[in-house]
């Protein structure tokens, strides 16, 4: 445990995308351009605010040019868009996405079941979206995922070294941004600690973020692990939003509230305002029609006092 | 972060008490008793198994005398019994609990609140617990549990030198088993590092156990930042069953599932069966009503492993 709990902790909201992306009832467009506006507000640097993949994949999301075209663009913050395909880049790139975010699993299965098709036929596409954006009027940043790189729900332990190759190949064909997925919430602290290590060997801190899911109840655990082995940036959604289709009932990913909650407790800067956040994550359940995860909108900051009972 | 983790980390498990204690349907003596019965199988050395206070205060375990004189004591299991006086550890005795826990709070308010007592009036019935402990005819155990250690509902922060010096007085009492709780889960993995080191340097660390709430989902963090500072004996409650009063909807206690997963995937032997476990858990929602918290028995284990969709 370090105890030098001073370098700043960079949050990526990721509620628009990957929070929403399952839910089932239908978010109205200018519903979630005003989440995105509310999350511009709170002094994120970065929000993943959509995805251009295909509407019959993921009908939640099937909105997304209108939203990059409506949202309020904050100074500041770099509006991120995951696209699966060169396809999805030509869109995200028209409706002026500040960056693209590939994915693509370690496990050969996984990636087949969700992206259908091989890792090869991904990094094919990679190199195609690379191209397109190099060719780009505007400046546009790239990131590639590496998913299920702690544990597939398939294939179950994912070798170490083909996550750290598949790193490299990203860098290598000119991708800077590398996120580490735990897209079913598969890791643990130890495992997290050694593989951060290993990939900050090859990426700098700053371009590295790690995506955790709260599916096992360890997705804080896990970031303070990371954090203590020198990673600096985090995906969360707010309201701990997102799921996974394999365990329903669980947690999604970590919530963006409980990280920073922990961080000011901590010490840790993270620059964004929990109490802004907090209201925000409480107008989650009427937008969603449930009530969701996160812990400290319920709980509230522990410098939220009680009256004495009588 | 340790990468040595190969020391056994200790569960004590509470359900039957600080869980059930807050639940609002009525659950049977018989079923109590077949809870407890079905976590003596589990492989646990220590379980709270109820507790001996006032039925006004909690009548949800009004009938810890019959849980007590029903239960199958496994051979090499420690029964815990929660006491507030020594009325409370009269019962106890006759009831053949295997050891006493005590409780105060660190803060005033917090205990005249929960105890209906000042602290020095709390102390003083230690002294009477611990008399008639040393008069019993059986060899009977003594902890005393630091309650409100991490922070306060009431008053906030909480002076950790008035912590270090109420867990000096209980030993100096002659209780030998010390337990630093966060009762409204407001602890944060940099504080409890730094309080377990401190405490740790006048307890030894088979005397000392910690018991988190996981209010703010920092339950398991804190686990970890406890055990890298040498504390190896936990308080958790099968399916995170408990909660606090003040945080409706918010958590209880650290999820014991949840827990044993976490250390099962480090590599910390628990010598708890995870799977027994699970089903066990399984059963909760039944018993009291409603969803639990826990996150692993609706996740299932890493290596349950799922099928691939077609």
């Amino acid at each position: 445990m370090n105890h030098a709990y001073k370098e700043p902790l960079i949050v990526q909201e990721v509620a628009p995308r990957d929070g929403l992306q399952i839910e089932k009832q239908w978010v109205e467009t200018e519903d979630k351009i005003a989440l995105i506006d509310g999350l511009s507000t709170c002094g994120f640097t970065r929000i993943e605010a959509g995805s251009f993949v295909s509407p019959k994949a993921i009908p939640a999301l099937r909105d997304g040019d209108a939203v990059f075209n409506g949202i309020r663009r904050e100074a500041g913050v770099i509006y991120v868009a995951l696209v699966p395909n060169v396809k999805g880049a030509e869109r995200a790139l028209a409706a002026r996405a500040d960056e693209l975010n590939l994915v693509m699993s370690a496990s050969q299965t996984h990636n087949r079941a969700n992206m259908r098709m091989s890792c090869e036929s991904s990094l094919a596409g990679f190199g195609d979206v690379v191209r397109l954006v190099e060719r780009a009027a505007s400046k546009v940043a790239l990131n590639a995922t590496v998913a299920t790189a702690f544990g597939c729900p398939f294939e179950g332990r994912i070798d170490e070294d083909r996550v750290v190759s598949i790193v490299r190949t990203y860098r290598e064909m000119g991708i800077a941004g590398i996120t580490l997925a735990d897209t079913t919430g598969m890791a643990n602290p130890r495992q997290v600690a050694r593989l951060v290590t290993r990939v900050l060997e090859d990426v700098p801190a700053a371009d590295l973020t790690l995506h955790f899911h709260n599916t096992r109840g360890l997705g804080l655990a896990n970031v303070l692990a990371a954090y203590d082995a020198g990673a600096r940036r985090f995906d969360a959604a707010l309201g701990g939003l997102g799921g996974c289709p394999f365990a329903p009932g669980a947690s999604g990913n970590i919530c963006t509230e409980d990280l920073v909650n922990m961080c000011e407790e901590m010490g840790i800067p993270t620059g964004v305002d929990l109490q802004k956040l907090i209201a925000l994550s409480r107008t989650l359940p009427a937008l969603v029609g449930h009530e969701v995860s996160g812990q400290v909108a319920k709980a509230g900051r522990n410098c939220d006092l009680h009256p004495v009972p009588e």
